[in-house]
C-alpha cells in the first residue's frame, strides 16, 4: 500500500515502534518539530507541556479573527498506494493549510494526532514527521502540538490555526461576479488515473508525466500566498478550496451565496502547463475524458468570485501577482450551475469525492 | 463492545450513516453544534465554511496567551467495555478540556475529527455528537469545527482551544513546596477493575459502588474550575493533569521542574467519599489493592505543588475554595520519587497507561 521508511539501519536492527516505547517515540517528534519554532510566538512548544502556549498579540500581527480548522488523512480512504511516508505527512498538513487559505488567512500552528499501528517501523515515523515539519513551516507554520495512539490503520488529524482581518466566506458571491480559480485543475486526477489503470496494463505514459501528474496528488500544494493575496485585492465576493472536485465546490458556493453558475468549459484549466506540453502527451491516448478530470479534486486549487466593479483595474492587477484564470460568471439561483458553449447549456452533474 | 445508540425507529428501518450520506449526515451535527454558540465570539461555526471564525478580543477576555491542545480516544485502546455513545463523545471532549485545566486556562473553543465505520447508525453517531456537545458547553466551550471520515474503528481526536494569562507549567516545582491533588483518585481504575475481573465470575458488588466506579471511568469530570483557581491564586509552581496514573505523572512534573518527590502514602485520597462510604465496601473483599487504584488515570484530576511561603493563609484559602489533598512535599531531585511511611521510604514505581 504506502511505500516503507527509509531506514539506514541493517535489515533485523530496523526498529518497531512497539519497542521504542511512547516516551521515547514522542521525544523524537517533539524535538523535530521545536527546532525552527519562533520563541516569540510559540512560548511552549510540542510535548513540552499539557498544552501548547501562544503568544496572542505576536502571532495575530493585529488581525481581528481567528480562523480555526481540522481534518483528517487516513490509509483506508484517502491515501493513494506508493505515496511516501513524508507525502502522508506533508498532505495532512497541506490539507488543513489548503482550507486556512480559502479564508485568505495566515496560518501559524499547527498541531497533529497521529494513530499508527504498533508494528510501524520507527523510520516511517520519522518521515512522516518530517513531511508535516517541512510543508508546515514551507507556510511559516508552527507545529505546536501533537498525539500519538496505536491504531488500525495510519491515520493523521491536523488542526490548523490563522489569523485574518477579513475572512473570506463561502457566501457573499452575487449575480455579475466572475467565476476564477488558481492554477489548474485535474493534474492530481491524473495521477491517481495513472495509478488505479495502468498499473497491471501496457499502456506506457512518459515518465516525466507520470512523475509530475503523481507529485500533483501526493503532494498538494496549499494556495496559502493566493489566498491572502485575494482576501487583500478588496475584490473577492467569495471563495473555497476545490478538495473534492470542481463541481462539488461550485455546488457549496452556489448554495452558500445563492446563486447559479455559468460556467465556460473552455476556459477551465486543465491540467499544468508543465503537463500539456510534457512529451507530446496526449490525454485520449490513454482513455482519460478531459472533462472527467477537473470533477475530482486532490490539487487543492482556489474556486473565488470578484466583483470587478469595485477597481475597474483590479482583475489585471490580481492577474499579474497570482497563476488565476477566469472560468464563468455568477447567475441567479434558479439557473442552477451549467457548462456554456456558445448557446447551448448543459448541466453540471454534481459528482466528486464523498466519504460516505 | 460499545453500547449501541438508541434509535426510536422500528428494526429494519434504522439508517445507517452510508445510507444518509456525509452531506446530511454534517448537517445533523453541525445544526447540534452550532445551536447554542455566542455569535458574539463565533462568527463563523461547525460546518458553516472552511474554516471556524473567532473574534479574538471578545474570545480573550483580555489574557494574553493562546493556549491549544489535541488529544485522540478510539476504540481499541482506549474506549472501555460498556460506554455509551454519548460517554464516548463526553470523555473526547473531556480528556482535552484537562489539558486546558492543567495549565489553569479558560477554555473557548473545541473542534473534532471523528472517524466511524460505514456501517455506524446514525443514531449512535447523533449521541456521540451529543455527548461531546453536553460536556463542551458544560465549560462554555464552542464546539466550532469538525470534520467526518470513515475508518476502520470508532476514533475521535480534539483539539481545544484556551486562554490564559499566566499558563500553569509542569517545570516549576520547588524543593520544599508542598505536592496536592485535586479530589480523588482511583475511581476510574475501580471501573475498569470492576469491568475486567468480574464479567465472568459471581463475586458481587454493591449496585452503587458499580454505578458510580463505571461513570467515573466512563465520563470523566475535567477540572476547569479547580485549575483556574489554581492559577488565580499565584500560589501554584506546577501543575499536570494525572491521565495516565500518579506515578507516571509524579515523573513528569519531577522531569520538568529537575526535583524530586517524597509522597506520604496515606494521605494520598484513594477513591471517593461517595465511593468509601458506599453499602459497607471493601475494596480487599473483591481482591483489588488500594494502592494499585492510584496507578492507574482515568480520573482526569490536577497534580500541583503549591509554595505556602508567598502567603501563610494561602492554603487555607484554596482549600476552602476546591476539593483538594496536600500528599507529600518536593524534595531535590537526586532523592528521587518515593513513599514515605513514618522513617521508612519506598521507590514509588514508574507503573501506568502508556500507549506503546
Amino acid at each position: 500500500m504506502i511505500q516503507e521508511g527509509k531506514s539506514n539501519l541493517p535489515k533485523g536492527k530496523e526498529r518497531f515502534i512497539e519497542q521504542l516505547g511512547e516516551r521515547k517515540l514522542i521525544e523524537t517528534i517533539v524535538n523535530k518539530f521545536n527546532a525552527n519554532a519562533n520563541r516569540r510566538i510559540v512560548t511552549v512548544g510540542a510535548g513540552e507541556d499539557d498544552c501548547a502556549v501562544i503568544d496572542v498579540d505576536s502571532a495575530r500581527g493585529g488581525r481581528k479573527y481567528l480562523v480555526v480548522t481540522t481534518d483528517t488523512v487516513q490509509e483506508s480512504t484517502h491515501l493513494p498506494k506508493g505515496i511516501s511516508p513524508f507525502q502522508i505527512g506533508w498532505t495532512a498538513a497541506a490539507v488543513n493549510l489548503s482550507d486556512i487559505a480559502a479564508m485568505g488567512a495566515h496560518p501559524f500552528a499547527f498541531t497533529v494526532a497521529m494513530g499508527v499501528p504498533a508494528r510501524t517501523r520507527s523510520a516511517f515515523v520519522e518521515e512522516v514527521v518530517e513531511g508535516i515539519e517541512k510543508c508546515a513551516s514551507a507556510y511559516h507554520t508552527a507545529v505546536v502540538g501533537g498525539d500519538v495512539t496505536r491504531s488500525k490503520e495510519v491515520i493523521l488529524t491536523g488542526t490548523c490555526l490563522g489569523f485574518a482581518d477579513s475572512p473570506v466566506r463561502r457566501a457573499g458571491a452575487r449575480v455579475g461576479d466572475l467565476v476564477c480559480v488558481t492554477g489548474s485543475l485535474g493534474n492530481a486526477a491524473l495521477g491517481m488515473n495513472l495509478i488505479k489503470r495502468f498499473r497491471d496494463t501496457e499502456i506506457k505514459v512518459p515518465v516525466k508525466v507520470e512523475e509530475i501528474a503523481k507529485k500533483a496528488l501526493f503532494q498538494p500544494v496549499p494556495r496559502i500566498r493566493e489566498g491572502i493575496a485575494l482576501a487583500d485585492s478588496g475584490l473577492v465576493t467569495s471563495m473555497i478550496d476545490i478538495s473534492d472536485g470542481l463541481a462539488l465546490s461550485l455546488a457549496e458556493l452556489a448554495k452558500s451565496s445563492g446563486v447559479g453558475f455559468e460556467i465556460y468549459e473552455d476556459k477551465v484549466p486543465i491540467l499544468s502547463k508543465e503537463l500539456r506540453s510534457a512529451e507530446a502527451f496526449d490525454l485520449s491516448s490513454i482513455g482519460v475524458e478531459r472533462r472527467a478530470l477537473a470533477f475530482y479534486g486532490g490539487d487543492y486549487e482556489l474556486l473565488f468570485t470578484i466583483n470587478i466593479n469595485i477597481d475597474a483595474n483590479g482583475l489585471k492587477r490580481i492577474s499579474e501577482t497570482i497563476n488565476m484564470c477566469v472560468i464563468g460568471k455568477v447567475t441567479p439561483h434558479e439557473a442552477g450551475i451549467y457548462f456554456k458553449k456558445g448557446e447551448e447549456k448543459e448541466k453540471i452533474e454534481l459528482i466528486g469525492y464523498q466519504h460516505f
